[in-house]
């Protein structure tokens, strides 16, 4: 499958991929929901208004003139893959009907230069899971030994805690350095200040499309018909703040001043060929935790670290969402399970995901091991942690025949504290 | 002050307070906002067409034909003042406009028992503190001993943690017994089922009127501005879940099958009569944490249950929001002190409020001790936790001279699980 769109071999965005997003034109406009296509944006409020989804679910209903994608992405996967159908059609260099109709192309094809991306969904509730059992071994080796590096319930439920909503943003949003109450060394009081290890976490985090009803759980054969997609997710940590604050109830300030997300979601539908076979679970999981099939993704995860000094991005890590133990099927089951309701838009998190390997850790904190082993980078410089004015990015693709189904970037700078 | 409608004098709703509630009528009609006073409910829909609210800030804006309070709560305390003084006033049975206006009293005034409350705000995260360090102390002490049971962290800073708000629901809504994984005794592997420790927890929460900006904390000393009300809270809690599955991100499927809420809001401005001093702090809290001036609130606080056979509500535990060692404009400032933006509508609730009497505790968990000395009802029934067909009722109220400020009641009865 090609589009007349000339896309390059190596973009995130080809025809097979298409992901949604929010835009607004740099000159001024209504936000409005468009598809990435090579370095353009489909404006799919245009193709709209001409009647392209008529023949869809959609039928009349515009549902693309809007701030948000949560009126689409209520509809259902029938609903959507008819769209996709419809979307690849239209773009296909076999397809006369947009490609040479140059008057509706300048309306409808946004060069992504000329738009600002907005924050895709309104999310009303976020959770992040603790899904990559190398990422929690590692930090429980740090913190507890390696002998109890995992809590005993950890091989048997995805554990996961509640996120903050209110804070999450678009890629490109700088982050500004936290203060808060940190405890140093033996002091047997707390001090009040800016975090010194500010952290990344690299994660991606998947959309709720269909609900449930409060007390309906929903069954783990059923999860993938409420998946939306999927986007990258950097869930900023403040390792102080967190290790002074998390007992008993988890982490709160250490996380909720910022999690940034990437602003295309790349649907399931992009996503089924990248279909891999999970970790194998052992012990097996209890009965509403069994999932069938291929349930784990291959993707390609990146990050990498601009400086001061460090003008060229220096990869940091290299890792891979088909590590993640517990995958989206069972946590969403998971979720779900005490009858707890899922609505349109939220976001479920897949915690750090980090590799076997050293140098595919998902943190500062795993692959300097607490700033034991700093990170030297070409410039000279080294870093433990975080400083003011780096900026940190997190990218992530898929590699098909030719093709990459990518997910672009999630990237924010750190600016200095209060 | 007195009103023109009669009041009782143990009613919780006389012209002092004016709590503000979302309702709809029993024979179907739109949601509208309208204030508690004695068994009416004034309609501000109607009020506010006939033009009561012109000479406020509000001018000729229409903010009570909604379906929730946030438009109403992000206009500010002056607003909120102004309105205040405009209802008592209209209200006051020294005022013959409305009191000798049979035709607009007809529409304006709605009899309590001919609507339905739904809930009152649309909240966009619920955070939920850990502030009473009777609780804490009592359940520190029962999982780490006497020596050991407040963390270290408990007398630097309120503890919270996020809770979950697609799961709250109105007072009456019935609560299904939730289901997950629970480890019994020494078995090495966990079993699925119904939670056989289903709690309560005695809770009130605020909610926030206008929000902050990313980035920018609010400082204690204008905490207060940002606080619109408070409602009663009961965090329904299942303790085997929460046991198992709480290490180490905090407790999740536990807490969010169901939080309710007492649907009336009183205003800050209804509480003013009842500030106290609150505990003595000590250590000293850290500068951004000092408040001052009395911030507390002497709010009587009763939980009563019905069963079976139990039919006449039987009073359990009475406490009160007095006890809470942190205070409601700590809490909000330390929330902020990251720079996590807070939103109109948000839920900031206490935490178990327990006194230091054994009949105080505003747990099963702790007015049981685990179980171990099970509550003895009249009707001859023992509960060591809560039973299918129980309803928990949470009710509260400020003791004035001749007259009751009170919140009304959150209730919830327990159905049987799947």
């Amino acid at each position: 499958m090609k589009s007349f769109i000339d896309v390059k071999p190596d973009s995130h965005f080809p025809i097979q991929n298409l992901p949604y997003g929010v835009f607004k034109l740099k000159i001024g406009s209504e936000p409005a929901i468009g598809v990435a296509l090579g370095d353009y944006i489909v404006d799919l409020t245009v193709l709209e208004k001409k009647g392209f989804f008529e023949k869809t679910n959609l039928g009349n209903e515009r549902v693309f003139n809007r701030s948000s994608l949560n009126n689409f992405m209520s509809k259902g996967r029938q609903t959507w893959r008819q769209v996709r159908t419809v979307l690849q059609t239209a773009l296909s260099d076999e397809n006369p009907l947009l490609r040479y109709d140059e008057d509706l192309k300048k309306i409808a094809l946004v060069p992504m230069e000329d738009a600002n991306m907005c924050l895709p969904v309104e999310i009303g509730d976020y959770s992040d899971f603790y899904s990559s059992k190398e990422h929690a071994t590692n930090v429980g080796s740090m913190f507890r030994g390696k002998e109890n590096a995992l809590m005993p319930n950890w091989l048997h439920l995805p554990v996961a805690y509640h996120g903050r909503a209110s804070s999450i943003v678009i890629s490109g949003t700088e982050i500004k350095r936290p203060s808060g109450q940190v405890k140093l060394g033996n002091s047997d009081s707390p001090v009040f200040g800016p975090t010194k290890l500010l952290d990344f976490e690299l994660e991606m985090g998947f959309l709720i499309g269909p609900g449930n009803s409060i007390g309906k759980p929903i069954p783990v054969d059923k999860a993938y018909d409420h998946i939306f997609g999927i986007v990258l997710v950097n869930d900023w940590s403040a390792r102080d703040i967190q290790t002074w604050e998390y007992q008993p109830l988890g982490p709160f300030l250490a996380k909720n001043f910022a999690t940034s997300i990437s602003p295309w979601v790349v649907t399931m539908e992009a996503l089924e060929p990248f279909r891999v076979t999970g970790p194998e679970q052992e012990p097996e999981p209890l009965q509403y935790l069994k999932s069938k099939g291929d349930q784990a993704y291959d993707i390609k995860l990146e990050v990498s670290l601009t400086t001061q000094n460090q003008k060229k991005p220096f990869v940091i890590s290299k890792s891979n969402f088909k590590y993640l133990y517990w995958n989206i099927c069972q946590q969403l089951a998971h979720h779900t399970i005490n009858g707890c309701n899922l609505r349109t838009g939220d976001l479920l998190a897949s915690g750090t995901i980090s590799g076997p390997a050293k140098d595919s850790y998902g943190s500062m904190l795993e692959l300097t091991w607490r700033g034991e082993n700093p990170i030297k980078l070409p410039s000279g410089e080294e870093r433990k942690f975080l400083h003011d004015g780096d900026t940190l990015t997190i990218s992530g693709y898929c590699r098909g025949d030719g093709y990459r189904v990518g997910f672009g970037e999630v990237s924010g700078k750190i600016l200095p504290a209060n």
